[in-house]
């Protein structure tokens, strides 16, 4: 069924999604009027996603819908950022409005979760799905969660159990079965991840450098080091492991998942010591765990070390668009 | 040459462009951080253009980075928004250096002209070419161009002369033929928008409803109208028709063209009868025609009238992604 831009874009967004006080005019014109509290600094962030590269093209639309998003509040999260207002941008092969319908369905349900309204649009055809959003929130200034922050002595933590969203995808690619106790949950890890909102709020203040880890873990730190020029060492047997990992993969290859594949979504941070206890009472509310994996270190590079003082070896660290 | 995501990012956008005051922290971290002026509304509008719908895939990279900024440009000119920062989201079927370098050149030139830095990105690799910018300006509360302030009696105007880049694309499908004398011109035109930030500004006070024209002068004046709660009457031979224009179509598929074709990129506003000579007034500055089109009327609808009185029958409005 043929659908206008224009109608696509007033039908399925415009009138959908909470109104915020401070959206003086959303979408339907040229551009949105935003009002930005005057104390806050504006935090962006955009996140691309392309069928078929960062998702299956016949996955559950609810699913891609809410990923998008998610990926976004992910990185507003891991600068310790109240969300806001977001954009979207949306290539099409077709004008299907059942899977619009879901989309938006999937969309606006974490949208309306986390307080943010949808201010701008704009939907294309093309040859394949595409998905871009950016995300907008609020930091008062001089506490955003940088990654340049780390230093020496400054333990490393992680939120959640990475290294699910990529057993999915393995299972998925046929390279390795997850028993059917696992399988639902590890979907949910993959296709529905839950920005770490909360937990990126709480960690103002305490945290001294922040990263959301979308293209592994070992990878993302190293991002965090490189900006602060720093290295680590990271206990490997200290990495917070699902039951579903380790019940799938033997335990050198359960690791290297949770340290080199993509998608987890969860926050990587460092703290230093002074404010360990502080993190340490912070952390028993949140509805996810939070893990010591290792410690900042003066001297540069990413040292991957077992319980017996061993090197852990990484033939690969994360996933490369171009690689 | 493969590059990875963070290389491309790194080497092509982060070094690149002017370094504004108001941004605290630009690419390199998950999120940017921007300090909008505290007095001002903030102002955001996204544009995507794929390739072979929005643009040649083999047009040269130099004008396709022109573009892709000059129509999000476009929506702030319209709003009367002054522009200040821009993201962009990049997909690419591959990592071509040269491509991209000469894409730069072309963004970072138009972008550096108007005081615009590029403050966060996302390269994704995918089946086709997809660009997403997102533009972000600055308009004191209540002067912004909407499309719904046009009253009944409120003259009618559009800056330069509508119809020259569907000219250019009628020509490059083959179904037109233009002379070699405006070749050059129309190409520019099509490729080389210039957004008219100036003309926008200019109109703050002025203007009473203001759009861009990206999907052809009727169907964009038709939402000012629609938005308006108006109709109006466009006396079709005041319309600014280039040299370019009448010398390669009969005089009706001029005014066709200039009506219906997109691609235009100039604006279309209302001025109430008090301010008609402040517009005038403001109007020889500029480095672009303005010409008065015709009037809103109270009843719905857009009636198309030739000199003599009769009306003009257009056969298809605009251009419609999915029609």
């Amino acid at each position: 069924m043929p659908l206008s831009e224009f109608s696509l874009i007033d039908r399925y967004f415009a009138a959908q999604g909470l109104q915020r006080a401070d959206v003086a005019l959303g979408i339907g014109d040229d551009c949105a009027l935003l009002l930005p509290p005057p104390d806050q600094q504006l935090v962006v962030t955009l996140d691309t996603l392309v069928a078929d590269v960062h998702f299956f093209a016949g996955a559950d639309p609810e699913g891609i819908g809410h990923k998008a998003l998610a990926v976004n509040l992910s990185d507003l999260a891991a600068m310790g950022a109240t969300p806001a207002w977001a954009t979207l941008a949306l290539t099409l092969p077709e004008a299907d409005e059942n899977w619009l319908k879901r989309f938006c369905r999937g969309l606006f349900a974490l949208a309306d979760r986390y307080g943010v309204q949808l201010v701008g649009g704009d939907t294309t055809h093309g040859p394949a799905t595409v998905i871009t959003i950016q995300a907008h929130g609020f930091v008062p200034p001089g506490q955003a969660l940088r990654r340049d922050g780390a230093k020496p002595g400054d333990g490393i933590y992680v939120t959640g159990t990475p290294g699910d969203a990529g057993l999915a995808l393995a299972a998925a690619y046929g390279k390795t079965t997850v028993g059917a106790a696992y399988r639902a949950y590890i979907q949910t890890r993959l296709e529905r991840p839950e920005p770490r909102i909360a937990q990126g709020l709480a960690l103002r203040g305490v945290a001294s450098a922040a990263i959301d880890i979308s293209d592994g873990l070992a990878q993302d730190l190293g991002h965090l080091l490189e900006r602060s020029s720093a290295g680590a060492r990271l206990e490997v047997d200290q990495l917070p492991l699902s039951s579903a990992l380790t019940a799938s993969l033997d335990r050198d290859a359960a690791i290297f998942t949770a340290l080199a594949s993509g998608d987890d979504y969860e926050l990587c941070f460092t703290v230093p010591p002074e404010r360990t206890a502080q993190l340490e009472a912070l952390a028993t509310d949140w509805d996810c765990c939070c893990t010591r994996i290792g410690v900042i270190a003066a001297e540069s590079g990413l040292r991957l070390v077992r319980a017996d003082g061993s090197t852990f070896h990484l033939e690969r660290l994360g996933y490369d668009h171009f690689g």
